[in-house]
């Protein structure tokens, strides 16, 4: 049966036809693994978020988590869903035998945390933030930490937040106030208040492991002054077992527009000045651990963006084959049966750019998890560091593109459903309001914006963006082969090269006035994805291009979709990107010199 | 005080100085009216609206109407907000004094209806209704009809719907099945069911008069066989009192995503075989006379979009102005103090762009109600005529393109707020969810677009898009003159050539195969809306280079803000159709040739 949640035969072309994640298995942290072991996690992840997420993903939307003064209550079915994806082995999919985990790589890891939040998002982010706060506990804890935290938080007994954004303090975190007094056992009197929090607070776990941003007392302004703690709800003894509560405290709910299953907080450490913290890596650096995290967890709001765009998309699709409705329009004959409105073209166009939005933006969310394992398991030291500075450069368009591009497919699905998709009758309405949030979590687009264009895209003179240029060459001379795809090649490589020439320009503008060279970053970010994900497009199409002539019925259906998303891509997308490219090297100053009193 | 729903001094800059709408006051219809008198109107729509509106717009969101089976329950201050408008005169405030109207032009009531949708769009929708239900009856009933009804839909004894959807028959009208059988004494017997009836059950007043669209029996099937009815809830005796309650019953409410202070609804008539309706103009031609509601419906939809992204992009100002966060990219001293967000380019950069597109939206609804008073009062029959022409035109425009950009505007609201803004503790995501529905009702975008190219742009070998053509011409002459606009209205005229000769090539496709002239219909109403609305940016900033060389203090800043805004649609905008009419032009078949299996 084919799932609504997400497409399966995606997946696994995405994973073996254009990733090739097979070549992993001759890499020694992944013998054990093989095509057959990588499919069967992909189909226990389809079947449990079948099962056990995507039941009560509308009924977590309706009764959304209620805090009494006392107690965050939510519905039941949220813990027995996590419980079964823990009991599954998801919250260590990509962690080693040895802590229990099932040594996948991260591409097929993603891939099946995936097909949870297609499924349910606001109940898998309790997942997500517990395998993000794990991992930076495994990579800056110390020893000691890490024995105390880490088996509970693979297992489950223990999940896990980031508290970074304070009231007065949203992307800016040079200005946290929270405060950290060392205490003379080496632990630090945490004292602030944090706001956003997702899962601050439930019952689903023995325990929750905050991730506090904090200022030690005396340290530097700034971000130069931010320390990284542990902040456990209740305090952790030597032998793993809790103590009494430490001094957290919830001081209240946000209501969202959507994701609502996920509890969102506002805390108070240390009201009662008994809040104890651990401090993670060093003093002062707590800012680069704390991007450890979000790095992973952008590429992770992209492909939150991605799947929700997706399983939107799904709804839409059956939808249009089941619904009849109108005639085409040759022949009108009132008297003749209505077609499904699939049959209609503006329907199929509505599909088709929501086809290239969300697989496009799966390709590229997991051609960056794909990065991860090279710079983890890549053969080379080369090899590892260039799939670093690409995954470096990559992040915030993943996260960004997709924030953009997979919520209009989600607004689509809205559109092919007509008035019923605008109803709490369908499910497409609350995966709108669900994906909005993308664009604002873990650093709005905007804040993306300035860290390619600032920092990622210029890095080094540029570097990074060599050996993209270099990466797209390699997919552009292949795809050149191909009589069908040759003229999209050619498409590609010129607006990389637009894209390439414009970056040099405002790197320049920048270092002169950077007030001038960033004022259009968002901009520079929309165009950069564009080009990525066209990029993206034509390794699906060579894919797909390669493996048409061996295939048959609803193969061949398949490929010739992901062809003619393609076209549509390279003909009706990449090229919108010529205009606000020539705006950005002409350094437009249209919204930069508009002054606060003419609005 | 600066209202937060609307802009008092953008509503008199597009009535008096883009409109010019003081010069009515010279026509017989008007002459009782002055500049003075349509403020004065203005003010206590805005007096009102803030009063009586503004303040139960969260809560009718929150506690939407409910059904028991026996009533429809709503929050009372639906209908004390509705009882101050109707006393207020707004209901009859374009109708002719001698039916206790205001007699004010089309633009100015339009204006200050305008008001009310910003403050709260699910309150003001049983107004709108009532008034366009009225202004049908006024223009196709019987005298004996508009004796029995208008009176009481004038003083808001009786409120109105329209009836047109079915459960099979969404967009297809010519699917419509509900069924006229015709009685002895010259009514009919209705029976069938309807669906999404905003305002089809309430006790806001003492009866509803619903104007259905059904078929008499044995009439030609589709389109022509389409009757209009008028089927009050309680019947009205020839007195104009009430007698028994028709057989119309409330089947059940629909559960929007916004919108949801309009209570929508499922009904069925003639379930036991006792609901009378009266037919409304011709038999068979029901649907013509729908459409003169339709057709002033749609531009109250792109109206309600503009000033529900209006009332966001306000909101969002506010919010920028007062939010202090984060330091100037020139001078990042963490010891300063945090500027507010409106000095940072990005966020500048959203204002501009949702003022580019709200102003300009509203610009153009106003622009189509004043061809409504130039249809009605215009000096001579063929100023009518071609006021009546562009208005066929641009209603299609006037209803699409805001329902498309000004969802975008409440959509950056919502991210000049960041995580604030998708909480229900602030108004922009309500905002965003009401706005979603205008891509939906009156007719989705997608059966706009077909409307635009299968017939309005086409229509008598184009002679409408030539009258548009002559309009722009003038505008770009004047415009020509002024250094600060000239490149702009350079731009337009080559953009407006581009939009013809691609009209005329899809014309011509179209008459030889109507699958694939049309397939790209949504990509051409797009354009088409680009370049009107830049038309419209160009006559505002025309109107702003004429009025700034003798402005002073605010309204210097607010006529450099319109030149702004014009220079950044002209500069970001207005080029970004240059691609797709070009593939229109080319008739690109990559959505129509892409098989439903494909997918």
């Amino acid at each position: 049966m084919k799932s609504r949640i997400a497409s399966r035969r995606d997946l696994e072309f995405q994973l073996f036809e254009v990733l090739d994640v097979e070549a992993l298995t001759r890499r020694p942290r992944f013998t054990e693994h093989s095509r057959e072991t990588f499919l069967s996690a992909l189909d226990t992840a389809l079947d449990v978020a079948d099962r056990k997420f995507a039941p009560h993903n509308r009924t977590a939307d309706e009764r959304e988590p209620t805090f009494d003064g006392e107690r965050v209550t939510m519905i039941p079915e949220v813990k027995e869903a996590l419980d079964a994806f823990i009991a599954a082995g998801f919250l260590v999919s990509a962690r080693h035998y040895e802590v229990g985990g099932m040594q996948l790589p991260s591409t097929v890891a993603r891939a099946c945390h995936a097909v949870f939040e297609a499924a349910n998002v606001g109940t898998t982010s309790y997942a997500s933030l517990t395998i993000a706060n794990a991992n930076l506990i495994a990579a800056f804890g110390t020893p000691d930490q890490k024995r105390r935290y880490l088996p509970h938080l693979h297992s489950g007994r223990f999940f896990g937040t980031m508290a970074l954004t304070e009231p007065q303090a949203g992307s800016s975190l040079a200005d946290v106030r929270t405060s950290a007094r060392p205490r003379p056992d080496g632990t630090y009197s945490i004292s602030g208040t944090k706001v956003f929090i997702s899962g601050g607070e439930h019952d689903l776990a023995a325990n929750i492991v905050h991730l506090v941003l904090a200022r030690i007392e005396g340290a530097p302004p700034g971000v130069k002054g931010i320390s990284l703690f542990i902040v456990p709800k209740l305090r952790v003894l030597e032998d793993g077992s809790l103590g009494e509560r430490n001094d957290v405290a919830l001081a209240g709910l946000f209501h969202k527009m959507g994701w609502r299953g996920t509890v969102s907080t506002h805390l108070a450490f240390g009201e009662n000045g008994r809040c104890v913290g651990e401090l993670v890596g060093e003093p002062n650096r707590g800012l680069s651990c704390m991007f450890h995290m979000m790095n992973e967890a952008r590429i992770g709001v992209g492909l939150a963006a991605v799947m929700l765009g997706t399983t939107s998309y799904l709804h839409a699709l059956d939808y249009a084959r089941e619904r009849p409705q109108g005639r085409p329009l040759k022949d009108r004959d009132p008297l003749s049966s209505p077609v499904p409105i699939i049959e209609h073209a503006d329907v199929r166009r509505m599909l088709l750019r929501s086809k290239a939005y969300v697989e496009g933006g799966l390709a590229l969310c997991l051609y960056a998890a794909r990065l991860v394992d090279e710079q983890h398991t890549g053969e080379t030291a080369e090899d590892r560091a260039e799939a670093s500075a690409l995954l470096d450069l990559l992040t915030p368009v993943a996260k960004a593109w997709p924030a953009e591009l997979c919520l209009e497919a989600s607004s689509l699905a809205i559109q092919i459903h007509g008035g019923y998709g605008y109803t709490r009758e369908y499910p497409v309405e609350q995966l709108y309001r669900d994906n909005r949030l993308n664009a604002i979590h873990e650093g709005t687009n905007g804040i993306q914006a300035l860290d390619l264009l600032a920092r990622r895209a210029v890095a080094g003179g540029g570097r990074s963006l060599e050996l993209l240029g270099r990466a797209v060459a390699r997919d552009v001379d292949a795809a050149g082969k191909d009589e069908r795809l040759r003229g999209h090649a050619q498409d590609l490589a010129r607006a990389f090269e637009q894209l390439r020439a414009t970056t040099q320009r405002l790197a320049a503008a920048t270092a002169a006035d950077p007030d001038l060279g960033l004022a259009n970053a968002s901009a520079y970010l929309q165009s950069f994805g564009h080009v990525v994900v066209a990029w993206m497009w034509l390794r699906q199409g060579a894919a797909a291009a390669r493996a048409l002539p061996g295939a048959t019925g609803p193969d061949r259906d398949f490929y010739e979709g992901k062809l003619a998303a393609c076209r549509w891509f390279f003909r009706w997308e990449l090229p919108c990107v010529a205009h606000p490219l020539a705006m950005l090297a002409a350094l437009d100053p249209t919204c930069l010199e508009a002054r606060p009193a003419w609005f």
